[in-house]
């Protein structure tokens, strides 16, 4: 087995404009008795319309028990897509600007490494080099950079560098850049009685390191790609494990639902997701009887985030991941797509 | 990847007998406030001794807040081994009967199996030939048995035999043969904040067909050995998941850290096993700061269920996996052996 696709694919379009959408305060919306006790003012970052309107129903149709629709509360399973669903994915993953970041350490600790690419070029800081890399080089990096190392090593290096490194664009944590809307979904679902997911094409021990802080998602909630640890004893004699570089299973596209059997074992209820990357999850959320949600994130507002996809103005044949052809089926099977410029009325915490 | 090791090794030691335990009324026992308003009498069915007194003190002291083994509810994780800690495993697993029972329909499925071995065999229901069947013929009944059809084709074919299959000796369904004192431990632990799984060298999807309903514990709770699955479409363009004899994971020995840290990711508080199976468990347990509880039952109780191991009167050499070195590293690291015979008032609960 090979360390092939241990990361999804990276993904750089051009970034174009879209128009600005300046946030307002909250409005109160009926809930079900239960979320309204613990959330005064839930999904407040939300304009009235479909989307806001959707989740509303959903929540109420499946926690009434007079309902047709209600699930009992053992089945009320909701996954969300993390990069780009839940927090910023531009312009490149956040896990793979750690890696970058990382190289430094591991060519000091791999001096032979110094000079063989695509290490070298990393460590020039060419930044046009750097992200002109191919896949496959970016792939090694990946591999040498979040294996070899204890489970605890590896924790504690991913929490210090959350806790300095920044976007450019915002100069801010990457934490800070969760998309405040969904934020309220997870919460607003979480108090309907919904156990909230994350499935995700990134690692799965590299969100699990800040979903609980940031997202209120326990680890053993946190479904990614998983990699092999090995069992072994330090010279004390105490257990550890140690990261190691075989792939378990790539939790992209047809790989969510796998992940999610393998993880929690049943359909979810709901889903969110933004890309062709959660088109599976999706579809198989879908598959299940009685009352399902399935969302679509649209990246149509570059004044405050970012435009891509169909709101990208590129045609069809450069739009990547986040294809007109997934709107079309989301159009077709009753998903509803979320415009983050007319039903968001603001992105994040700090708008 | 082959499919070796999808499930545990099969074990057939002679058994032999021990003393008997006539089961008497429960008892109450001092627990946590919050343990006692929703279990009036935890444990009713252990007497007074040091394995239900380490098991009391633990969860007192991990739930009073002002204890300095106070652990926060979100880390309250406990894991048990199910095959010997929470059901019988005597004479043999009960997933290889499934398999074996199963055959007859893969035959008839697949008629260029009927004569070929070990089919052949099994088909022939000669049951001292049955027994006698080596390791790899049982790993291809396994594969041949487990894989091959949808998640709910397999989940209903478990469900319907579980309903029916009984135990030779008690001539009872095999759900029925769980360990009385072990749901009430589960239970104690539940109701004091745990998050109880079972992590077992069986495999994950059968287990997770009945543990809600008989543990009370949900499938993404189950932790076990693991198969892949493969994402498709049936003919109506519905999505489905078909089971694979491709193993990610098989959940034994150091694969049970190994699967916890997978499915749960982070070290358990608590852990109770049987056999050396769960020994790295129970190492990766104690391994954590703070107060750990580790737990391995002693089957010395032939009368009411089975004595083997250490209590099996045989010499070290024949007692297969649950060895008296496993209970001697027990004596060293402070985990607490539970002698069935001693420890507890019943073994079932028709006792």
């Amino acid at each position: 087995m090979t360390s092939d696709d241990l990361l999804p694919k990276i993904d750089r379009r051009t970034l174009v404009s879209g128009l600005a959408l300046l946030p307002t305060a909250g409005s109160l919306i009926p809930t079900s008795a239960r979320a309204q006790i613990a959330s005064p003012a839930p999904l407040a970052s939300w304009n009235d319309g479909p989307a806001k309107q959707a989740i509303v129903d959903f929540v109420r149709a499946t926690t009434d028990q007079s309902s047709p629709k209600y699930v009992a509360r053992e089945d009320r399973i909701v996954c969300f897509d993390q990069d780009g669903t839940l927090w910023v994915e531009k312009p490149i993953y956040t896990q793979v600007l750690y890696c970058l970041d990382r190289v430094p350490a591991v060519v000091a600790q791999r001096p032979e490494l110094k000079n063989r690419e695509p290490f070298k070029t990393v460590m020039s800081g060419d930044k046009a080099a750097i992200a002109a890399l191919p896949l496959p080089a970016l792939e090694e990096i990946l591999a040498a950079t979040l294996t070899g190392m204890s489970v605890e090593t590896f924790e504690a290096d991913v929490a210090k560098w959350l806790d300095a490194a920044k976007h450019p664009r915002w100069n801010r944590l990457y934490t800070d850049l969760i998309y405040q809307p969904m934020t309220e979904v997870l919460q607003f679902m979480r108090d309907a009685g919904y156990k909230t997911y994350i499935v995700t094409g990134g690692g799965q021990d590299f969100v699990r390191v800040y979903a609980q802080r940031v997202y209120g998602i326990p680890p053993e909630q946190v479904v990614g790609t998983m990699g092999g640890v090995k069992f072994g004893y330090a010279k004390d004699g105490k257990p550890f494990l140690t990261k190691e570089p075989k792939l378990l299973l790539n939790d992209d596209h047809a790989g969510k639902p796998q992940g999610i059997h393998l993880m929690i074992g049943r359909q979810p209820r709901a889903a969110f997701g933004n890309s062709v990357g959660d088109r599976q999850m999706l579809e198989y959320t879908g598959a299940g009887g009685g009352a399902r949600l399935m969302m679509l994130v649209l990246h149509d507002d570059a004044q405050h985030e970012y435009a891509y996809g169909p709101a990208s103005g590129l045609p069809s044949s450069k739009v990547g991941t986040f294809t007109q052809a997934l709107y079309d089926e989301a159009k077709r099977d009753g998903w509803t797509v979320i415009s983050m410029k007319n039903d968001w009325k603001r992105i994040f915490a700090f708008d």
